[in-house]
């Protein structure tokens, strides 16, 4: 398998995404292959000449002189930079020469490279993106958070039935219950758009569709897969991030005025929960729904995400989850249109 | 002051709810009453005789014999329940018989039966729930958390105004930093409405907007005001919940395979936490907008809840805040159609 890799992109970037690339090896199969891209000068030198030989068979590196920005607008640095990490990346993809790419760079400008070189699997109206996250209960994947801000109920349909393929056969839920975001568990509540897309995954009696779910269940452990529209899915997937931040400060704060000992002793606690309720834990969200595996990752990756995001690609690429869609939405009889 | 209260909304109803409106006379002035809306029966027999001679002159109860549940369909169960406790509290508030109302009941009900019985502010075009966050950095206020589900660009504006203004004399913050939730930071982030919304926001120079802000920024104190459509709103809020309740399980669970000893002694401090950062502590949610003093609370309100919501709505009325976003409305520039 052959996994091209955007140097550039990323908080961290090149340093924690190459060192995140080159750990990797340890855990790929032999006939693994990874592909960095970046102005080569750059990537060579920050592979360095130890890892450039020990590595050479395996490692190989795409000169993408370009490099787009974490600010940039997405549609209009795909349309100028052709020549960057991001556009170079989806280009190898839609090509045939890579069978995955991986990014931590601009989101929308990675969304925007994918759709536009790979395409969409047949029968996918829109892809989207999916996050997992690691609850007490067990990871819930949420999709979309961020690729299709305003969505038509078909998207919602299929977003349910993509991230239910990622949560089986990805994360080894047998049959993911699926929630649909909205605002009370009653089939009245929510948007003229939200009850269409609940009729839609009603109709399917193939999905284990639970009903609306609220913000809180996310955390209770009432679903699987919880789908919603790019717009809600990113201010859930941020606050989620923000409050779980703002709380261990409360938390450490609160601790120390108690007793700096206290706090100490709090401390592994928190190292060993941080570790095992990390977003980087994941690696990255799949984009679903376009011809190839890709996986963004998140802008604040280092070296463990860039890790965990190469293992998630295989096991992504390795159970056809691609495949999978495409034979489940050519034998659903759910049709929506997308005009 | 006449404070009107529905002692059957909540999942603690009526013991909790009256119990909070007994204690809340040890904070209310000489001249402040309250009235007690529920089955007259039911709810004299929960005051107890002891404290219906106490308070006699400043205790009234109105008998409303209909309870709307907090399942049912709120625009229904308005129509049929003309004498339920909910309808008849928005009722005395018309007539000018109550200067604030408080229900910890069904809040789709509650705002139907404001909004059709106190009519708008003039200037208003929807009212929105306006919830305060309480963070490490500073109560944020976020509005709308779940009245109005599908906004158009002037309700976001009115939205910023009004919580603007309950930030500003019901919280102590003298410049109240406005916020528009979305999903990136720059301009061109975010559906069509939320960019009209940003204009509207953005021509009114009296407003302290400082832009877009995306989820994690609620608890970053990077702004006082936080404005949504009520969809969005009430994710954010039951997401809020959910996940703050999911931590700290988390967190204890960690603990307690530490070590027992160790999850004893955060025990107290957690307890700290729950009580400096709860939602009960700021009562319920103001309904901004509408001509009248209106505070929803959480469904699971208790003793406290109801005490804090009755200094609040004192405060509110005190305040004037009604009279100080009419007016504000009535020379702001800023139109829009809520066709």
């Amino acid at each position: 398998m052959r996994i091209a890799i955007d140097a550039m992109g990323g908080d961290y970037a090149p340093d924690e995404i190459i060192a995140g690339a080159i750990e990797s090896f340890e855990k790929l199969d032999k006939d693994d292959k990874i592909i960095l891209l970046g102005p080569e000068a750059l990537v060579k030198d920050k592979v360095g000449s130890k890892n450039l030989k020990k590595y050479g068979s395996v490692l190989e590196i795409v000169d993408a002189p370009e490099v787009i920005g974490m600010d940039e607008s997405p549609i209009e640095a795909i349309r100028q930079k052709k020549h960057s990490s991001i556009s170079l990346m989806a280009r190898l993809s839609a090509d045939g020469l890579a069978d995955a790419v991986i990014s931590a760079g601009n989101t929308g400008a990675c969304v925007a490279a994918c759709q536009l070189r790979m395409r969409n699997i047949e029968g996918v109206n829109r892809p989207g993106i999916a996050v997992v996250f690691p609850t007490f209960e067990g990871p819930v994947t949420m999709c979309d958070v961020g690729a299709n801000i305003s969505c038509k109920p078909i998207n919602y349909y299929q977003y349910a039935v993509m991230a239910s393929m990622y949560s089986k056969h990805v994360l080894g839920i047998a049959s993911p219950r699926v929630g649909l975001m909205s605002i009370g568990e009653e089939e009245n509540k929510g948007s003229d758009v939200i009850k269409k897309a609940r009729e839609l995954l009603k109709s399917d009696k193939n999905l284990n569709y639970i009903g609306n779910i609220e913000g809180r269940d996310i955390f209770k452990g009432k679903c699987d897969v919880a789908v919603s529209d790019g717009f809600v899915g990113n201010v859930v997937l941020k606050l989620t991030e923000g409050l779980v931040d703002g709380l261990f400060k409360i938390i450490k704060h609160e601790l120390m005025q108690e007793s700096l000992l206290l706090a100490m002793k709090f401390k592994p606690v928190m190292m060993r929960l941080f570790q095992k309720y990390d977003y980087h834990e994941y690696g990255g969200a799949p984009l679903l729904g376009v011809n190839g595996t890709a996986v963004i990752c998140h802008g604040s990756s280092k070296i463990r995400t860039i890790r965990n995001a190469v293992m998630m690609s295989k096991k992504f690429h390795g159970q056809k989850i691609n495949e999978k869609i495409r034979e489940y939405l050519a034998t659903t009889t759910v049709r929506g249109t997308d005009e």
